[in-house]
C-alpha cells in the first residue's frame, strides 16, 4: 500500500466539485419563481409534486447542441450554449402540449473550470426562468483524458406534464389544415457540421461583429403555445424544426399525408452568406430556413394563429401527396 | 450557390441515423413487457400515463459512466457500458422510493457506427428490461471533429414516479438506526480516473482473463427495494454508493448526524490488486468498497433487512458525531 495514488492526484477534485454544487444552487433558485421542487437539492434525485393534476401524463426528451458547441467555445459564447441546450429540450416537450417542469444538464469536461461551468449554467438558468422550467439537477463529470482540452460535452433532459385531454394528437390532422410558421433567430442548434465546413472553406466569410448574432441561441416557443391557448385555437400538431429541416420534422406528424409549403428566401445577414453556398434542396433538408416552430391548425383558424405573433405567417397546407414539398420563393 | 456542400459530405448521414432509429425500436420493445409508453416512438418526446396514480410525485436524475468508458471501449465491453449507464441512473431514482419508469440515453460519437451503438443500447435494454423501466428515447449525436475517434460520450436520464406517501424521507433517521450494506459487483462506474492511473503505472496488473470481471457492470438494486417492501420493512433512507464513497453518499442523508461503520477488507480478485496501491482512507472516499447500496432501518428491523438478500449485512449505526467514520477491518 502507498499514498502515491489519490483521486485528486488523478485529476478529480471532489471538494472543488462540491463547492460548484453550491453555486449552481443559486442559479437553480432563479428558475423556481413560479414552481418549485418537492425535495431539497443535493439528494440523489429531484422530485416534483403532480398530485394536483387530475389525469397527469408525463413527457420527456433528451437532446444536445450538436457540433455548434465547437464554434460557441471558439467564440467564448458559453451562455448561448446553455440557452441552446435548454431550448432544444424544452421545445421538444412543448410540441406534445406538455408543460416543461424540470430540466437536467450533463456537462463533460476535462478539468472542472468553475467560471466556464457557471457561465454555461447561467445561460441555462436564464432561458429556464423565462419559461418557468426548474433547473432540477444534473451532472458535471470531470473526465480527464476522455474529453479533449478546450472541449465541453453537453447534453440535456427535460420532463414535463400535461393533463391527458390537453395532449396534442397529430392523428387529428386533415387535408386542408394549414401550417403556421413562427420565426427562428438563426440556425439555432442544427446544421453546424455543414456550416463549419463552409466556414473552413471560406475563412473570413462572417465579419467579426456578425458572430454573436450568427450564433444566436435557439428560441423558446413557450410564448407561442401560450398565445394559441389563450385564443382557444385548435392546435392539431406542433413541430420543433431541428435537424432534417421542415421535411423530416413535419413528416413525422403527418402519418402518410403530405405538405405543400412555400417560404420566402431566408435573408438574414450572415445566415444568408452561408446559405449562398448550399443548394436550396439541400438547405431545406438541413436548416430551419427561418422557421423554428410550425403549428398545424384548421384552415378557419389559420389567420388567428398567425396574426398574434410577430413574424408568424401561414406557410402551407396539408395535402394527400404523401410527401413534404418545400418551395423557396425568390 | 453550388452543390459542393451537403450535410452528408460534412459527415452527418441523416438516412443512416433514421435506419438506426428503427433498430433501436426493437430494443425498446424488449423493455415494455410490463408497462408501455402512451404515444408512439418517433415523435419529439415520449409520454407515460400517470392518471392511475392518486398522488403522483415524479423523480428524476441524470448521470454518466465517467472515465470507466475509456477502459470499456479499450476492452470492447460496450454492453457493460450500456448497463452501467442504466444502473447509475435507475439506482438514483430507486433511492427516493420511486419506481423508475422511463430512461433516455444520449450518445455522442464522431461517426455513426451502427454495430457499436446497437451493442451499447442492447446492454441498456437488458438492464432496463430486468427492472421494467422503458427505454423511452434518446439522442445519438454524430459529432465529427468534436468527439475524438474511438471515444463514445454517454449520458443518461431517468424519470420515475411514486405515490406521495411512499416517498422515502431521510429526515426520519434517528440515532441508533442501522446501516445495511448490499454488495456491489466491483468498482461499478466510479473511481476509474484513479484506477486508470494505477493501471498505467502498473501495466499487466490485471490478467487477461480477469478483465471482464474487473469491469463488471453496476448492479441494479430494484430487487433489494422490492424485497424490503415485501417484508414491510421501514425504510428510512437508501443510498447509491457512487463517487465520494460511503462518506459522501451517506453524509447527504444524515442531516448533521453521524455514522459509525465497519466493513471488512474488500477481497475481490483484481479489485483487491488495485486497492493494494491506495491508502484505506483514500480508498474509502473514492470507491464503494464492496457496498453499492446502503439502507437505513430501525435497529429492530436490521436483521430482517439484511437476512433476505445474499451477501447483505449490518455495517454500522447512526450516531450523533456529525461525521461518517468508516473503518476497514483487517
Amino acid at each position: 500500500m502507498s499514498g502515491e495514488f489519490t483521486y485528486k492526484g488523478a485529476g478529480v477534485d471532489i471538494e472543488e466539485a462540491a463547492a460548484l454544487v453550491g453555486d449552481i444552487g443559486e442559479l437553480r433558485q432563479s428558475t423556481e419563481a413560479k414552481r418549485s421542487l418537492m425535495q431539497s437539492f443535493g439528494l440523489f434525485a429531484a422530485s416534483y409534486d403532480l398530485s394536483d393534476y387530475r389525469e397527469p401524463v408525463i413527457v420527456t426528451g433528451c437532446d444536445g447542441v450538436g457540433t455548434k458547441i465547437e464554434l460557441l467555445l471558439e467564440h467564448d459564447q458559453l451562455e448561448i450554449a446553455g440557452k441552446d441546450l435548454v431550448a432544444m429540450n424544452v421545445n421538444d416537450i412543448l410540441t406534445t402540449g406538455g408543460d416543461p417542469l424540470m430540466f437536467l444538464d450533463y456537462i463533460g469536461i476535462g478539468a472542472i473550470d468553475k467560471v466556464k461551468i457557471k457561465r454555461l449554467i447561467g445561460g441555462m438558468a436564464e432561458h429556464l426562468a423565462s419559461c418557468d422550467c426548474i433547473l432540477a439537477g444534473g451532472e458535471t463529470a470531470e473526465m480527464p483524458g476522455i474529453v479533449p482540452d478546450g472541449v465541453i460535452e453537453l447534453s440535456g433532459f427535460c420532463v414535463g406534464a400535461a393533463e391527458k385531454p390537453d395532449l396534442i394528437d397529430p392523428a387529428r390532422i386533415e387535408v386542408g389544415d394549414k401550417f403556421i410558421g413562427y420565426p427562428s433567430d438563426g440556425f439555432h442548434a442544427n446544421g453546424w457540421s455543414l456550416i463549419r465546413r463552409i466556414l473552413e472553406a471560406n475563412p473570413g466569410l462572417i465579419d467579426e461583429e456578425e458572430w454573436v448574432q450568427f450564433l444566436a441561441p435557439t428560441r423558446l416557443y413557450h410564448d407561442v403555445v401560450a398565445g394559441l391557448r389563450e385564443r382557444s385555437i385548435d392546435i392539431k400538431a406542433m413541430a420543433h424544426i431541428t435537424g432534417g429541416g421542415l421535411p423530416e420534422n413535419l413528416e413525422r406528424l403527418l402519418n402518410g399525408k403530405g405538405a405543400d409549403i412555400t417560404i420566402p428566401r431566408w435573408e438574414l445577414g450572415a445566415v444568408a452568406k452561408v446559405l449562398s453556398f448550399v443548394e436550396d434542396a439541400e438547405a431545406v433538408k438541413t436548416f430551419n430556413m427561418g422557421w423554428g416552430w410550425v403549428v398545424v391548425v384548421p384552415a378557419s383558424e389559420a389567420e388567428a394563429a398567425a396574426s398574434f405573433h410577430e413574424g408568424a405567417r401561414i406557410i402551407g397546407e396539408v395535402d394527400s401527396s404523401g410527401e413534404v414539398k418545400v418551395h423557396v420563393s425568390s
